[in-house]
């Protein structure tokens, strides 16, 4: 596993502890903390953290920020700590990476130098989230403003096989959402996508609407990222604003603060079941390779998640099953 | 007022004791109650209420169904309350209608009987959201699933005047739902969308994400149908579950049962402040009358808040408002 140390708001601070747990916990993953070598070093010290057979060190000499314009940082940065990373995945030295950074340029550098998938044109952001009645995963989360229908098929396809290969199940139900269940609804792309997605031999359920997604009525959401960014940010944005109104009132005087106190354990148990950092750690599907995006702001306790997704995505043989669908898939169709 | 007394999933179980409770409330609204004549008198009959100088029936004899065809509803039902009861505001006999019927119905036939104001090419949706800090209108929330960047230019335009008149608010401040603040985000359409807003004379913010419309960055958020469509439903979705869990969390055994019995009143505190039946009411915009679309599961309590609005938007003047702004935007123009 490459571990892009530098990424994210807090860098090291997060990534290397992270790194560090996640190596006690499973014996059999093995480590590469990719960033600037004596900021990386100095960490690990901190941290009481050794290299070992299972954990070493691959010295980049540049960091991409934050804020910085993904062509450029591609174009400029062949040494980032993010570029190695990936690198490292292309020559077959580690199996997956990871990174908390630029989202737009880790999917440029991403793409650029594992390329795609046969098949599949475009890279899409799937993100697991919360349902009632367990997770499910949407994509695309923000790769793709514009989406053609053929774009939102091999969305629908990737997803599937994401989830057949992480969960074992043969035949995950396909949702493409839409402003309303009814097949006349929606504007052309998501007609067309309705019928490529019914003909594909995948287990389409037909359009969902946007209350769908928590209500877990299908294992995957196919969206375009535009959409799909505008769901997950509004609903973080909700959860948000509940959470501040639900201390507020809470906080409002003496009985309701003494009402918080006897309810807390009851609230944080509520809190744990919904804790975005549990989803923590988003897949660019479709490259020839595995790419885990963690959220810039993630904690140790996030980042560890986003790399146990990496970890299972390469147990379970994700890229493989994509890329034998879609064989199939043009087998059938040539 | 007009009202569609047969329109929404409860038909006058929940119009018209709703419209007793405005008419007491209120001693200059008047109403009319558009609907099957005897239907409509059994129902008064039964809640104790009498038709006045204030308070009289307009016999329709259809109603269109929850699920038909927009298009032969308008075609083939021209005596159907809703019909009617847009007929009436078309007249002048009513200053504003209020359905809970069908919503492409209701959108097709609004739009043909009384057409659009000048300069608007296509009516929207406009919802009024909770916020962190109070609320904010967005809105295309489903009328039009594909817009061009002069729709959404008139969105805006129409959505600050909304507010300007609601909340004697001069200059109230238009987001524009995008994937990320930076002007070089997003599709096209958006990006002609913000350039035609930053030059309209509106007091336009920039570009907004998803989390912004509960954060109340913005008095108005605008975005094209399908987008806002979807924030909405998966922000319903959200909350749902979010209710479904902690009501979950509260039941797990004797102590969360305490536990939660002790917090219920602060609880029912936040949820009244949360309550969508308090945001019921969208209103349809850009046409030459003021039509208002409940949801057709309100019940009484959401369905008075959907009349409220519409009493509110006849008292501020709110068509004047949007007509005399494109009139000066015209005049700028040529």
């Amino acid at each position: 596993m490459a571990i892009d140390a530098m990424g994210g708001d807090h860098g090291p601070h997060v990534t290397i502890p992270a790194a560090l747990k996640c190596l006690a916990r499973d014996p059999e993953l093995n480590i590469v903390l990719v960033g600037l070598q004596d900021v990386v070093e100095a960490e690990l010290r901190m941290r009481r953290g050794k290299t070992s057979s299972r954990l070493r060190i691959h010295p980049a000499t540049e960091v991409v920020a934050m804020d910085e314009s993904p062509a450029l940082a591609m174009r400029n940065k062949k040494d980032s700590s993010m570029r190695v990373a990936i690198d490292l995945v292309k020559s077959g030295e580690a199996n997956a990476c990871v990174s908390a950074g630029n989202t737009g340029a880790l999917m440029a550098t991403a793409r650029f130098v594992l390329k795609m998938l046969p098949g599949i044109e475009r890279p899409a952001i799937a993100a697991e989230m919360p349902t009632v009645k367990g997770h499910t995963y949407v994509l695309d989360m923000g790769a793709n403003v514009d989406c053609s229908a053929e774009h939102l098929l091999q969305f629908g396809i990737m997803g599937a096989m994401l989830v057949s290969a992480l969960e074992q199940n043969e035949a995950p139900s396909v949702g493409l959402l839409n402003v309303g269940e009814e097949e006349i609804k929606g504007n052309e792309i998501v007609k067309q996508a309705a019928d490529l997605l019914r003909s594909s031999g995948l287990n389409f359920y037909g359009n969902v609407e946007g209350n769908d997604i928590f209500k877990g009525t299908t294992d995957v959401v196919v969206c375009d990222g535009f959409v799909g960014n505008i769901a997950l940010k509004s609903s973080e944005g909700l959860a948000k604003m509940i959470a501040t109104m639900l201390r507020e009132e809470f906080k409002r005087n003496m009985f309701t603060r003494m009402a918080g106190f006897i309810a807390l354990p009851v609230l944080n148990a509520f809190k744990r079941r919904v804790d975005p950092r549990r989803y923590n750690g988003a897949t660019l599907l479709g490259l020839r390779g595995i790419v885990i995006k963690s959220h810039g702001s993630a904690d140790r306790f996030a980042f560890e998640h986003a790399i146990e997704q990496a970890v299972r995505e390469v147990r379970s043989g994700v890229l493989n099953r994509i890329t034998q669908q879609m064989a199939t898939l043009h087998k059938e169709v040539a």
